[in-house]
């Protein structure tokens, strides 16, 4: 049983997904100390997981069998369910509808590798495209809206399992907070004709302060309202609206760039655990003047508190610009 | 410093306030184990903290000195700033404003009493009074437009210090979590002619699966679109926009209604951290038809990851009826 619900307070949607109250956990609560146990995510423990909807090989190739370097799987306690007919919606004061979507994991490696920032760039570039790939293949899914490709790394990030992996949820809603920067961004598209994300990073630029990397085609910085510490954003330096169009190269200087932070950040801040997710346009939707993809990463170094469950509003205790400056100048050995 | 910033993406402020990175833990990081150390909250202990803008004795009474029950101090590492001279806002693409505000701390119990459970009816009746006054107080300084009550209860719900303690964050703008529910109900009031809170609460009377408990004056429930395992919200079942308007002997009844709740998810849950919070109609105000001021429990049992920061959407895997249900029937030994 899976179902969204939504707030009659807010336009938020919850997902309400008691089933994966069952999953296993291999860290202790509130330590990252793992618990021992057979990896279901290494090569050779295939049975241990559900049967793989995608495969791929050490050039990208998708397989069928063999040796593979990257495993698609339907997540075993999914979030939503992925039944196609769904049932009826409830559209009272409590407004409720079948949580039907697609909940997959990917599996970035077949060796047990722990941290993103040891995969070497060819892996790294393989799992780029496998989210692109996936994503392509469930746009072509009438009951899907959105697909919201994340990473979950550490216990302190929500991760249950070590294995580097990471995740997606299709879902038949958008998203709240991509709505709010749909909605947002076309407004200021409306008002000053021009991508608000490629204004940003022609400031970013300029400004210089919040700024960590930049490639030719990438720029990386924290973001001026960052909500927390060490808060870092990826973005395409040409417009770009949709993810799931980007090239294999492309892919791979992404791969690099986010590989590159993750390794600044663990080297600086003692291998925290931290989320990245990428943020991208609607499917329903094939080019999008005003809303620009972007990899946004966090840190999981604050810890949240009644403030900003209240308020929906962040207190960050460490500068955007202090934490520009301590990413740059971090090396890892 | 101390700053407030808008995300150009969204509506959300964040407060830049780096001199609370500065601000000593008392729990280690990752643990809830304590390090010792003298409490600067104990009553004796007056002169470890910044000297307090008010106190009450056991009958409530506001005292200048002599034995506390409550003692109300600033924090000493605030995340805004009490000045009178604002530095000038920048309004360009990047907006700011100086962190302007009020950031107090509310002591308790002159005890090292560490849970709100734990204190007596009459302890907990004084506390309530406390935010009231507190409340009622910063509502006649024109520099601010809200107060956020709030409760950080155990590490991992962000308290630095155990002694039981309350804060109050007051803002020259109203949060965005606020504005969004002062939004949606004045819509649905120009709707329906009636204030959403109260329909909530006769729909949870009669639904009676996401209930908790009820007094004469007060209703407690699981809310339907919970967004956390075991969130409980407290409403005055009489409409009330204000909290700082409430009477002495309803906020008895608020405060003994609260440390039962409290009291059955330490019991249920093996005292987790949690956090409370108090969200009211901002200061501009003093009669809202729409707005229901109302208490927001959240028991920290679960991590936010990836999919909840990407989506602003939730994922909560225990259903609020299965949560209702289980607080219903637990009892404090």
């Amino acid at each position: 049983m899976s179902e969204f619900r939504k707030d009659p307070l807010s336009d938020h949607w919850v997902i309400i997904a008691p089933n994966r109250a069952e999953r296993p956990e291999q860290f202790e609560i509130g330590s990252s100390k793992r618990t021992p146990g057979r990896c279901p995510f290494c090569r050779g423990h295939e049975e241990d997981t559900p049967e793989q909807t995608a495969a791929y090989d050490a050039s990208g190739k998708m397989i069928e069998q063999g040796a593979w370097q990257i495993r698609v799987i339907p997540n075993k306690y999914p979030a939503v369910e992925n039944v196609r007919q769904s049932r009826p919606a409830r559209n009272d004061f409590f407004e409720t509808r079948h949580g039907v979507g697609i909940h997959e994991v990917i599996i970035e490696c077949p060796d047990h590798v722990t941290a993103f920032s040891q995969l070497n760039d060819q892996q790294a570039a393989l799992v780029f495209r496998a989210y692109r790939d996936r994503m392509a293949h469930w746009r072509g899914d009438p009951r899907l809206a959105y697909a919201q490709i994340f990473k979950n790394s550490g216990a302190s990030a929500g991760a249950s399992l070590e294995h580097a992996h990471s995740q997606l949820i299709a879902t038949p809603v958008v998203p709240t907070q991509l709505e709010t920067e749909l909605h947002r961004s076309a407004e200021y598209f409306q008002l000053h004709r021009r991508c608000v994300f490629c204004e940003m990073v022609d400031r970013e630029l300029k400004e210089e302060s919040r700024l960590i990397t930049q490639t030719e085609d990438f720029v990386a910085f924290c973001p001026f309202a960052s909500q927390f510490p060490y808060e870092m954003w990826v973005l395409p330096r040409q417009h770009s609206s949709h993810f799931e169009f980007a090239e294999d190269g492309k892919l791979a200087g992404l791969a690099a760039v986010v590989r590159d932070l993750v390794g600044r950040v663990e080297y600086l801040l003692n291998e925290p655990g931290f989320n990245y997710l990428i943020h991208t346009s609607p499917f329903g939707s094939t080019h999008l003047r005003h809303y620009h993809w972007h990899v946004e990463i966090f840190p999981r170094v604050s810890r949240t508190a009644g403030f900003e469950w209240g308020a929906g509003d962040y207190i960050n205790i460490v500068t955007p610009e202090q934490a520009a400056a301590m990413l740059r100048s971090a090396q890892m050995p």
